[in-house]
């Protein structure tokens, strides 16, 4: 595969600004503490836990862009999961404790929500390192890992739904923004996964990939945070508590 | 295109002197917070977000420009729309969160300003990536960019003026000032962008170009952000709060 040096700089600006504004998340979640009740901070410190590590990993997946690019090493496309492995189980446990439910819905919940997040990612992966993107093992993962995915969708508009019903208004609004920003942003990675299967490893599909993933990232990680930031202001006003 | 040594070294002073100025600016913005009222430390948040964010990119810019001169890679001036696309638009909504405006209007003015913005700087990058300068497009790319321009003073003239009418002589007074240095600030930039197409591609032009960039960029993140601390120290004490 050949990349020409524009595709190649595209990715790179996508890989730095993914960098920056998941770095500028994390500044934000650890400052804006302040601007919500006690009881709602461990929420966004898991929010910046998840956009920390993904800072962590687009410096790895940037330099391993480099390396692909000028010396003909491989791309290690493996970061993205393990970086999926950490985060996408802190992506339901932030929503979980912003909710502030009670202590036997979250003992309910958090464990079956945080299995099916790791199973997903841990099925996805042997397919997307698969080198003959037309095996049929490829859909297989593919298929195996949408298990876990529908079934944390049954949870989230069933049990959590159901928990969700005696809110205040404007909770409720903000909890079912969130939960459609959720299956928006998580529906893309199916869309990139399938990509190769499609465009083959023409140039311009290991950018669609990349810029995808990473556009992908941004939404599900940093402006997911954003959202549970305001789900938490929301519901310390709600609980009558003031800044200062 | 030839740089004298002297040339190269002042732009990469420059650049050195923005990542000093933003890096202050972060480490007081978040210091300041103890100095205003509780209500008024988001917008010295968003503050350092800004600055903060503006640094880790005039880093890359500087290595950037060191490969550019010594090795002969391409100059990425990419990272400055990168920069831009992401501070942009938390300028403006750090200029909202500090007036303290009622909850309706912050929702009827925020999206309109940030959305405006996002395009105002997405329309003016695919014109400065030409290689051709004399296009015809080059000119159409920076004439569709100025519209949201015109559009985000139209609101900040219009309806952000009439809602400041009520504030106190002196946050009005500091609220002209900002806007002032807005515009003026903002302005450079179109002049900036269109150097290249009365200068060419002369070793002046271009250090015109990273030198006036790199002022308008200190004045418009860092001064603007010292400027919201001063509104937010004037409404502080306008509503009665002291430090301490």
């Amino acid at each position: 595969m050949e990349l020409t040096f524009s595709e190649y700089s595209l990715v790179y600006n996508m890989f730095s600004l993914t960098i920056a504004s998941m770095l500028a998340a994390f500044v934000f979640f650890y400052m804006a503490q302040s601007q919500v009740a006690p009881k709602y901070r461990i929420s966004l410190i898991v929010s910046g836990l998840v956009v920390g590590i993904a800072a962590y990993h687009y410096f790895r997946i940037l330099q391993s862009w480099e390396g692909f690019y000028y010396e003909g090493a491989p791309f290690n496309d493996a970061y993205r999961y393990v970086d999926w492995l950490l985060t996408v189980p802190l992506l339901l446990v932030e929503l979980i404790l912003v909710l502030g439910l009670s202590k036997e819905k979250n003992a309910s919940m958090l464990p079956k929500l945080v299995i099916a997040a790791a199973a997903m990612i841990a099925l996805g992966y042997p397919g997307e390192i698969m080198a003959d993107k037309s095996d049929m093992m490829y859909y297989v993962w593919g298929t195996l890992s949408s298990i876990p995915f529908f079934y944390i969708l049954w949870i989230l508009w069933g049990e959590l739904g159901k928990a969700m019903e005696d809110q205040a208004g404007h909770v409720a609004v903000l909890f079912r923004n969130i939960r459609l920003l959720l299956i928006a942003t998580w529906g893309f990675y199916p869309i990139v996964y399938l990509l190769p299967a499609i465009g083959g490893d023409a140039g311009s599909t290991v950018v669609g990939i990349q810029v995808g993933y990473s556009i992908a990232d941004i939404l599900a990680k940093a402006g997911y945070g954003v959202m549970i930031y305001s789900i938490a202001r929301a519901k310390s006003e709600a609980d009558g508590w003031k800044v200062g």
